[in-house]
């Protein structure tokens, strides 16, 4: 069952019950400004990751500024930002089992909706469902440019497959999928870019490839908060697939050279008990804030670090008592990863200069199928 | 918004969507009548953690075995329970705050709702709300016995906020919360046990000078899976906290001397991509199944292992090329740590001899206030 909002617009931020997903709307609206400002002069489209906001609302807020439509991993993610009126998405990721395709199948018949594969048994099943709905799918080849995740290894294999999509009646070859996961986390910038150089450099050899058998390759996608100045400047690359650069995760801030973004998105968590005077706990553990990016930071308290998480239990070690906090204080977390912190929430909170503003529903919250 | 149910009464197991939370019904019930077979001849009563489960529908399986009630950690999962049924529910944490006590006090009228302290702005905070609402409130007082968390120092401290319990309209002195989380996961069996026999002797000290000022101390509640056996021997503890022995993490499996209970609680998850011969890639990340105890397990294939999560990807590396899963096929994956798993769905499937029989919901997923 969801739970009932934890605030109500026009109180001030403290008065929120606790844990809260907050939304700092005036960091929000600068981070959704700076990135159409720096892709702007590329040429490169952005297309932004709903598995990171999960939210029809703030998806029509990129697209107001820019943005082409919105990727997504998976089909229940497709559905609620499609019935909530984004015109344009693009499933970034295999979806395997006939119950699943025919959903998607549906869904095309409201939305431009695109999607990866990987295997000519998945191209022979995404066919059979849109030649059921009578609908045509694009579907985008996915290589491993580096990841050793998902995809097809690039060149021959992969435009083995695009031109098996190409023969398909009910489909078309929409492009490549290119995306280097493990690659936006390398805290030096040279390693990064190298990383990225090297995914950039499989993909033109493969879109040179597909041009060869007479395959067009309208879409290149991938990229992510810690290297989409990367793919945007190749060349090669025509969509950018960031998602976390609206809300800036306290891990995408440990990279040298950090994405220009400020952080947008917090858990608000109360002092439940402050025993000990160098211990304070708050009401928020992994359940509130997910760790497995690393732990979350204390916003504006630096002499005050959370250093442990049990399910409901958040543990702050105070290095300055005079720093202290009360019992009953509320204080801003900014998480280590934001995608899984969105999740766990049925509400975003959103505040600008202390006060509520708006409540926002994660529609896609849990949607995993 | 809740996501619909992967499954139907009936379908077998292969069929149902995934990622989904299953539960081995036989397993289960197994679970559930050996804990009660062990506590029988200590005279110690159970009172599981519905944090593990969220579901009045299991609380209420559990007390059919004879659990006297239910823990909880949050007001919103006391709600959950109360409205569900379940008669008895504890706090076993702080609540800070008036709109929750509010709520909890509100929650008295319905059920018999007890709570921890562990300072005296809270005592008064609780008898407040108490007083507002015209009811009387259990209060217990939590004690660090070696978690180094909430609560406070055994002994004169915790007797004098008794003391103010005792002294308190609308609250009634119920006992001593005395649970050392840590210790459940220390994996020597050795060391668990002494971490427990200092634990109880805080416990034991503090009830005695708790008599010598002339108040009675009806209970001793703490314990967890990992370490019940001492607990309940020590002949302080009067009422066992365990949650996990009704689903078994498999991070608890990896205890020397484990518990002695069976897996009953999977992720089902689904073969996405194969397209190399040594990886394989299942639908089901960190958001499907949380990492914080730790990878899961695949069960029953021993020459695959789950080897990294991300968010909406877990990749499995197959070390033997005779063992690879097929595209399309669907593994069952033992959750490193049940809670935060179980806090990821809203259904339990409930299987039997490879039929679903029951579809269960998990009322107080993301009951977090």
């Amino acid at each position: 069952m969801p739970q009932p909002p934890p605030a109500e617009p026009g109180m001030r931020e403290e008065e929120v019950d606790t844990p809260a997903l907050l939304l700092d709307l005036d960091a929000f609206e600068h981070n959704l400004a700076a990135m159409a400002a720096l892709l702007a002069p590329t040429g490169t489209k952005l297309r932004p990751h709903a598995k990171t906001h999960k939210s029809p609302v703030i998806a029509l807020r990129q697209m107001a500024h820019g943005a082409i439509g919105q990727c997504v991993q998976k089909v229940a993610e497709a559905e609620i930002l499609a019935w909530g009126g984004v015109p344009d998405v693009m499933v970034t990721n295999e979806v395997v089992g006939a119950r699943k395709l025919a959903r998607l199948a549906a869904l095309a018949r409201i939305a431009r909706v695109s999607v990866c594969a990987d295997d000519p048994a998945q191209v022979a099943a995404i066919e059979a469902a849109a030649e059921a709905a009578g609908v045509r799918i694009p579907v985008l080849v996915e290589i491993d440019v580096g990841a050793a995740r998902c995809g097809l290894p690039p060149g021959p294999p992969a435009v083995a497959l695009a031109e098996r999509i190409a023969a398909s009646r009910h489909l078309s070859f929409h492009g490549l999928q290119a995306y280097h996961g493990s690659a936006q986390h390398i805290r030096e910038p040279e390693r990064r870019a190298a990383a990225i150089a090297a995914a950039a450099e499989h993909a033109r050899r493969t879109v040179e490839q597909l041009r060869q058998r007479g395959l067009d390759c309208p879409v290149v996608g991938g990229a992510g908060t810690g290297t989409f100045a990367h793919e945007a400047a190749s060349g090669v690359y025509t969509e950018i697939q960031a998602g976390s650069y609206a809300f800036m995760d306290a891990d995408y801030a440990r990279n040298e050279q950090a994405p220009p973004f400020r952080h947008s998105l917090f858990v608000l968590a109360t002092v439940m008990s402050a025993a000990s005077p160098h211990i304070a706990v708050l009401d928020a553990g992994h359940k509130a804030v997910p760790t497995d990016s690393g732990l979350p930071l204390v916003q504006g308290r630096e002499r005050v670090r959370y250093v442990s998480a049990s399910d409901e239990h958040g543990k702050l070690l105070v290095e300055d008592p005079a720093d202290r906090p009360r019992l009953g204080e509320k204080l801003r977390l900014i998480p280590g990863h934001c995608d899984p912190t969105v999740d766990r929430y049925d509400w975003y909170v959103g505040v600008r200069k202390g006060r509520v503003e708006c409540l926002w529903p994660v529609a896609a919250r849990g949607a995993m199928a």
